[in-house]
């Protein structure tokens, strides 16, 4: 049994038994513009985090070993999020993620591409924490909110057609 | 309540209640000198992993950010691991760690270096993976020879005075 909140369109569960938190969410895209909409810098600061939110990056290299920071900014509070890159390939994406207003807490995350045909893909997002007291704290911070209108962004910007399957 | 199996002198602990491996370790050495024994790439080779294996870095960035891979040889055996560095920092490095032999599988590494005065410094070593299988997995995988052999080595540098605090 897992604690499961429906969003409009995206699963947030807590898993019962380890520090995960992990993330379900179809999109009327292919693995590979899912692939790019995570990894080209310019399309990434798009969609990602609640609406209003400025996203600016400022260290991205999204290949196997590379690093990313990004400062998401609204009516001039900064936060300032970085991490490196464990793995990038079409399918998968393992990388580290801290939120800056707690240096020392790092979460370990892996997305996943699965392609449901038809023009759909389904994202698994799956963030390890290394206590539940730290990922319960994810849970509580609002989360839920830049996830679910990041992603209807990301919506938005694969109807308009602006996310293609390459460069 | 930990399982606890003390080493000669580290001590590796399996977490109870979530999937992490902990060890700890004193050392004859200043915080300085261990953190350049993990991040100078000629003295890491020389003592990292069991006794008879040779252990060659092809990639080494250790700075926050940066990235790492070596291969460690036996008999004509390859065995390969990399990762990223999430942080590195004079008392705390956090990176990802992953063996080839299983690509899928990643750790989360926190080492902390903590001075206990009069030349004397505590490793702690943590390794936090997604499951209590693949936590399980690593500690029957022999890793505490490896552990065990490997701080020995690095014991003799330190004694050998072939470790300063600096470049």
């Amino acid at each position: 049994m897992s604690d499961t909140t429906t969003m409009t369109t995206a699963t947030i569960e807590a898993d019962p038994t380890v520090p995960i938190i992990r993330i379900t969410r179809d999109f009327a895209a292919t693995p590979a513009q899912l692939f790019r909409a995570h990894t080209d810098p310019e399309l990434f600061a798009r969609w990602v985090g609640p609406d209003g939110m400025t996203t600016v990056l400022d260290r991205w290299d999204a290949t196997t070993g590379g690093a990313w920071r990004y400062v998401a900014s609204r009516d001039g509070v900064d936060f300032g999020f970085h991490g490196c890159f464990h793995e990038v390939r079409p399918d998968r994406i393992v990388q580290t993620f801290t939120w800056e207003g707690m240096p020392d807490g790092v979460a370990l995350e892996t997305l996943t591409f699965t392609d449901l045909g038809d023009g759909r893909t389904r994202l698994h997002a799956q963030s390890l924490c290394d206590s539940f007291e730290a990922r319960d704290g994810m849970l509580r911070s609002g989360m839920e909110v830049g996830i679910d209108q990041g992603y209807a962004k990301l919506d938005g910007l694969l109807a308009d057609g602006e996310i293609g399957e390459s460069e």
